[in-house]
């Protein structure tokens, strides 16, 4: 009997955390610079949400979603993304009413879509993202932008290539909405069954169809852009201007739609441009979502936002061979011998740990040389040495591994002087 | 239309979340010295580990779980407890064979138990917990209450009482066992269902029920204690001498058997004695599992762990009028007005934020007052004011909030103005 971890979801074990806790650190250290707030949300939602927040003709929905009912007979989903999460949450605590506006969140946590699993799409999988609601001003989607570019730059990622669009207002986006099915409805025979689907029920994402991509009347398609109207070009215009006023590089791309139904004005997604990525690049995407608020409940509120996977931040890290600083060292391990020093050991160790010094020991009944061998393991930076006659004579040994040497401090010393050595070697991870 | 939460579920809001990330740094931090390292499992697994796991004869297999089928047919369940996954990733990462041994591994995640949600009991929880493999050595026992006592003592819990007892080795339990069903068999009618049930499958579990707590046959059952062997009764010594060497205080309960079927030598729990907690007391409870390994596929190997749920360690902190030290305070906020201002505002709230200032600024089209007034609910340190004349003059006004003092700065300095003076108030949080 031999149970395996569910297909399409993987352990994390504690080399990998080490790299996924910092990953977490520096992401939350941006959040706290950009004024952005954790909010966390349940695992699971109504069904109905989803239907409604993410699209009932999206693939996710149709296709991809833990759907169960629970034992009182709720339909219940496992969340596939955050934002319908999110500003449900938003609209159910009633954030609209905050003082501070506009609420300003992020999140962390596992995703689940019922997919084929391959490199860089698992069934469960996780994401940062952030959801800003409250304000209409375009600089709200250059600062999202860039606060994700500040989550990839300090982690050292410098091969990116960030690519915009506008899908305008709804007034736009119904002329250009015609403008498409004009274009494709000649061609609708020869387009994938999913477009042909597509044609009548959401046309824009036939821009996005992996299948017909190289179909000629792709690249002849009309461009969203020239289809926005005066306000949502305006707005585009200043959402531009405020990138380049922050020196973001950026590409626009007319044929960037997005999987998701609710986006309106700036989408965007972040890819990774490293060689040797893998056919899925794209690291992060978002965009505005101006009457998703209306559409869960909530009051007319604008809204932007994006979602970052946190396994394909890892793989462009690995892609662009940036190791992170994680503390791979332990502060000390405590050698003990005899029956009086072990007893000692006990006692010593939880004090030390007990005033904020690492410290591990022996609980396999290893000889002395054993003992050392297992510092070693752990890369201990001090070993400190304690037998029966050092019990004797109230003192203990202190060997620091880099250097060798080695000095006899009195037991009642013991903690002040482990608290001054680590901290002057930079102190506890 | 108007979608909620799911019944037994809670949005973590941004005021709550900072505390629950204090909490969770506070618990990283000591598992850090404790020389603990992270797992981190799937939030679902196959169905059978959790009856092979946990047990088929408990309330939670029985009763409890959000079992489901994926859309390829399997059995998946979300993880009710972190113990059984856990082992299940040491056995199939076969962290058995680490250098290092015993392999010390905590979790903090979500768990999933469909019970009545009351307070202190909700659908979906949050557990940090530990699991120790590899060695039968008592003093581990010992390490791991010491962990989830400090763990409490830093967070600045005084309220609290440690139980343990000793559940004993297979053959121990097996004359305990006899012992039970021969004293519980005359009073078989008079006990619940349940009771009666487990009077075959599990007589321990009979000690532990909440219905039959005060029938007069349960204050003069055998103890446990009475039945262990000279090699279990050796085993239990030792572990309360090691926490007598912590003076960490301890009552021994001989009724205390614990809701899951693995344990044996040491189990135990800790209990908030605050006045007001409620009816729901525990706030962790583990135990020793030696054999559950084996059971789940792996070599023999001795395991040991607890399990401590978060939202009880919150309403503890409550009961005991804990306030945890989380910043309230934002470094600075930017009041802009005039058309070149605001422009030259995105660009220096950009620089601010990639050079470790925290920062925000108006994204509402205030007026200067409104800005001042949005600044002052973000409770900033530093407002930051600049006009369409400073912009012209390449200054900046920065205006120490609570001492009132103002200063001109020139914009090129900004930045490492603002880095010194935040720092010395204590930098970012």
């Amino acid at each position: 009997m031999n149970i395996k971890a569910p297909r399409g979801t993987v352990d994390i074990l504690p080399e990998q955390a080490k790299n996924w806790q910092y990953v977490e650190r520096v992401i939350k250290n941006v959040c706290d610079r950009f004024h952005f707030n954790e909010i966390r949300t349940p695992l699971f939602e109504h069904t109905e949400l989803f239907q409604r927040g993410v699209g009932d003709s999206t693939d996710i929905v149709q296709k991809e979603m833990y759907t169960f009912e629970d034992r009182g007979g709720r339909s219940l989903t496992l969340r596939p993304e955050g934002t319908a999460s999110v500003v449900r949450a938003f609209v159910e605590n009633k954030l609209f009413g905050s003082a501070i506006q506009p609420v300003k969140l992020y999140y962390f946590g596992q995703m689940f879509r019922y997919e084929r699993p391959q490199k860089g799409r698992m069934r469960q999988l996780n994401q940062f993202g952030v959801e800003a609601m409250g304000s209409a001003d375009p600089a709200v989607d250059a600062e999202v932008i860039d606060l994700a570019m500040t989550v990839y730059k300090e982690l050292g990622l410098t091969s990116l290539k960030l690519v915009i669009n506008s899908l305008g207002d709804s007034e736009s986006r119904k002329n250009y909405r015609e403008a498409l099915i004009e274009h494709f409805s000649p061609h609708k025979e020869e387009l994938c069954k999913d477009c042909q689907t597509r044609l009548t029920q959401n046309p824009l994402r036939i821009l996005d169809c992996k299948k017909d991509r190289d179909h000629p009347s792709m690249k002849s398609a009309p461009s969203m852009l020239e289809f926005l109207n005066e306000e949502s070009r305006t707005y585009f215009e200043k959402v531009k201007t405020y990138l380049d006023q922050m020196d973001i590089p950026y590409t626009v791309d007319k044929n960037l739609v997005r999987g998701l139904d609710y986006y309106n004005h700036t989408a965007f997604e972040i890819m990774s441009e490293a060689a040797g990525f893998g056919s899925i690049t794209t690291l992060a995407g978002g965009g505005r979502y101006n009457g998703l608020v209306e559409d869960l409940g909530g009051p007319n509120t604008p809204g932007i936002g994006f979602g970052m996977g946190i396994e394909r931040l890892l793989m462009a890290l690995e892609a662009e061979n940036i190791t992170l600083p994680v503390e791979q060292q332990l502060d000390s391990f405590i050698v003990a011998f005899g029956e009086k020093a072990e007893m000692e050991s006990v006692r010593l160790v939880h004090l030390l740990r007990e005033n904020g010094v690492q410290v591990d020991r022996d609980y396999q009944g290893r000889k002395m040389k054993g003992q050392f061998k297992a510092a070693d393991r752990v890369h201990a930076k001090f070993v400190l040495i304690l037998g029966d006659e050092e019990v004797d004579n109230q003192v203990i040994n202190v060997k620091h591994m880099q250097t060798g040497d080695q000095t006899e401090v009195a037991i009642s010393d013991i903690i002040s002087y482990m608290q001054t050595v680590t901290k002057e070697m930079g102190g506890i991870s």
